[in-house]
């Protein structure tokens, strides 16, 4: 017998890459749920979602929908959560958004347990999740920030294709395919729907992930620059993102160079890094072990390795940063968000 | 009718995947050639290679092959060069060495057409090619580097199984239909022969390109610092590189962050790259027009683009740089070089 409080869940665009995972894990992590619906945008509607060996109708979407809900999960695009999103708050539901709707709104949170889990009670109804590349970084970052300061990072990214969804890894394997057969790729989806020029993903890599800003940086690199000052609650720390799509299906790589105010210790950095929530060290030159896409793939956790003191500044380090894309970087990190809410915490 | 000297040529390790393009590159450019012999290790020996239509039988090389030879393009790997270039260097033959064996030997030019060929002039029977990496960096940075100083360099590397060689070739693409078709993968090559562990490169990102050394950095990262040095001729530029192999087969692409001593102009920066040799400027961001290894893939050209002013420095500007590694970052360098000793200069 238990006391425990269970919850009204809705998961919002519950057919995509990340919706999928956001599913799986509240299935797995045995969620206290009362009740769940899941939605979507109008056209994914009707189609059949399985939950606990049980059959559900994906509905679409309205303000509706969300009357009696506690918890909605969205993840079906910034322009549903921006119209929707306010609706459920307004009848009394947490929102926890995996867009770029909300992130920099500055009554909105953004929320990384590992990094600023008080946050989470701060919340005017919505709680953003940030971006995939930022969220592995700043969980390996966090420990390190607190200890010697950060002043500044350099990444550049091999970022996967599941990141732009289901219709991406459909192409990279697609193209991947005809290249093999020494048929025409013919690039229809990557780098950026919406835009007009399309680019072979299929043995190649592309530096530009979404669309390009008037610094000549692209939005995906500025996200990480500004979600980072905030989910850190630091301004002064400075970021340059170079970010890079390769074919990879899922895992994103990260090398990272950072820059702290205060001198350090490798060894030290290591042991920080081994006790930091949601971190695996994967440092072991010796035997080739450090973090791969391939290992990462399915994991909750944040894969750290390639530590070593930076040979033109006195005070850099690298490291080599891979995480799941569509877990930490995205479902697991809500569902953690939704567990801390759970847990009154 | 000319005057033209014509040379007696031997292209050792003509069977590899760089010998290749040598003798490709030496019929397209007509290098003027009196005669030609192609050599090899034992293990290759009594192939046949075809060149201008006529076909010619691999020999094993040995010290007396060099007889006679005028320009000696080596790549056969480091042993072989080490054993065998002195020898064709003391029977009068110019060696251009493809490997790593001579090129931070203080004796030996280590040459880059576009940066340094002053240098080529004061060889002593051997010119050493740099290794693919670096070349392309430094052909784009060079006018940088004489118009605003470089400081420092952070390069994180995007690179082709090719540089790994035809074996490397060969697994990515079997990896890859392994993957495509679920089936088990079995790494048997990537990320560097002779060590012991082996990981997928299909559809991944391995951060390890040759063997670690005691400071964290791989040889290959260490390249990129001491050959930078060494080819611009200036001890004080800083180099810290992240050398990565991706699943791409030809064209590697480098997401390079560059410090100047002095302020720079963008607009001028992008004028200069215009006019360096050996450069192709590809930055239109409002059309998406940035290099691509498989659009630089077959091309002899540097193509640089994603020019922008870095937001964490003063001085500091990224780029995105790529290059047919087996092409400028082997082949393409060997023969210029040759072409460079035929003329005399």
């Amino acid at each position: 017998m238990s006391n425990q409080k269970l919850f009204n869940v809705a998961v919002v665009g519950a057919s995509g890459a990340v919706g999928e995972q956001i599913i799986k894990l509240l299935d797995t992590r045995n969620f206290p749920i009362q009740s769940i619906k899941f939605l979507s945008s109008a056209r994914s509607a009707g189609k059949t979602i399985t939950f606990k060996g049980v059959d559900y109708t994906l509905e679409e979407a309205k303000p509706e929908s969300f009357d009696g809900v506690d918890i909605a999960l969205f993840s079906a695009g910034g322009d549903v959560s921006k119209a929707l999103a306010p609706e459920a708050a307004k009848r009394g539901a947490v929102c926890i958004d995996n867009t770029s709707a909300f992130r920099m709104d500055e009554n909105t949170p953004l929320v990384v347990p590992e990094v600023n889990p008080e946050k989470i009670k701060e919340h005017n109804g919505i709680i953003a999740n940030p971006n995939c590349s930022t969220i592995q970084m700043v969980v390996a970052l966090k420990p390190l920030h607190e200890r010697y300061k950060i002043k500044r990072i350099i990444v550049s990214t091999y970022q996967a294709v599941s990141g732009a969804g289901a219709k991406a890894i459909n192409e990279t394997i697609r193209q991947s395919k005809a290249v093999l057969a020494g048929e025409p790729v013919n690039p229809d989806v990557l780098p950026v729907g919406g835009l007009p020029v399309k680019h072979q993903i299929a043995f190649n890599a592309i530096p530009q992930i979404d669309k390009f800003t008037d610094n000549g940086y692209t939005y995906e690199e500025m996200k990480m620059t500004n979600e980072t000052k905030k989910i850190m609650g630091d301004d002064s720390i400075e970021v340059s993102a170079t970010c890079v799509r390769i074919p990879v299906i899922y895992g994103h790589s990260e090398s990272v160079y950072v820059e702290f105010e205060n001198s350090y210790d490798l060894a030290e950095v290591k042991a920080l890094l081994e006790k930091a929530p949601g971190v695996v060290v994967q440092d072991e030159p010796e035997t080739q072990l450090y973090p791969l896409a391939t290992d990462a793939a399915g994991k909750i956790d944040v894969f750290v390795g390639r530590l070593r003191r930076d040979i033109t500044s006195e005070n850099g380090l690298n490291m080599w940063i891979v995480s799941d894309n569509l877990l930490k970087g995205a479902a697991w990190n809500a569902v953690q968000i939704a567990e801390y809410i759970a847990k009154g915490e």
